[in-house]
């Protein structure tokens, strides 16, 4: 097992992103070249990069503060492939409405000239 | 890319024995040296073999029936790792009450002397 600090700085550096509604470096974060995946909490899979970056805009556009505090579970890195699972402990505005919970996320990267890109984001609500 | 025919049967395989409620399958299907985690439809995560064998005993004995559909989105290997993102359509008979609906999915696999082990199953509800 080679060093995770830098699968968990590109995971960091997606929830800052999120945290900051910052459309171009999700842009910048998801893999150009491969087929991208990703399941936001409760919502059906969506397939596809601009899809997928759509989702991030309608998510910006309603969401008026975003904070996470994030605890990562498991971390593996094979050859040029990583995964990340974490609990986002978070607290935000959505249309007006304050939520705080807990999402558990499955998160793939894959690695290109020492950069890790997502592959794959999958969060889930915590219900019970 | 290699065939991911082995993989898709060891996941075909997973969901046999969640329709089946067999318990014995399912602890041979998990990978029994890494640390595994688990993460069910609106559950907070689940860490270690016993306490995911355990959330399965639970599982069985409150479900009288249960019926999957699977369908794979994305598949892919990498040395000795793969991993399906997949929906579940499902019906199932929990506590005397039925259900249909659907569950997206993350499962991730360890291949140990050519028999695929799951490390990782993540299932989350569709709310929206």
């Amino acid at each position: 097992m080679e060093t995770t600090d830098s699968l968990i700085e590109a995971n960091t550096r997606f929830y800052r992103a999120f945290e900051l509604f910052d459309i171009e470096e999700m842009n910048e974060l998801w893999d150009k070249e491969l087929a991208v995946t990703c399941i936001h909490p409760g919502w059906p899979l969506i397939q596809g990069r601009s899809e997928i970056l759509q989702s991030w805009i309608n998510i910006f556009n309603n969401t008026m503060v975003m904070q996470f505090t994030i605890t990562e579970s498991s971390i593996k890195i094979e050859g040029e492939w990583g995964w990340i699972v974490c609990t986002e402990s978070l607290r935000s505005v959505v249309n007006g409405k304050v939520n705080e919970g807990r999402v558990e996320a499955t998160n793939i990267f894959r690695r290109v000239k020492n950069q890790w890109y997502l592959v794959h984001h999958h969060g889930s609500p915590i219900i019970n």
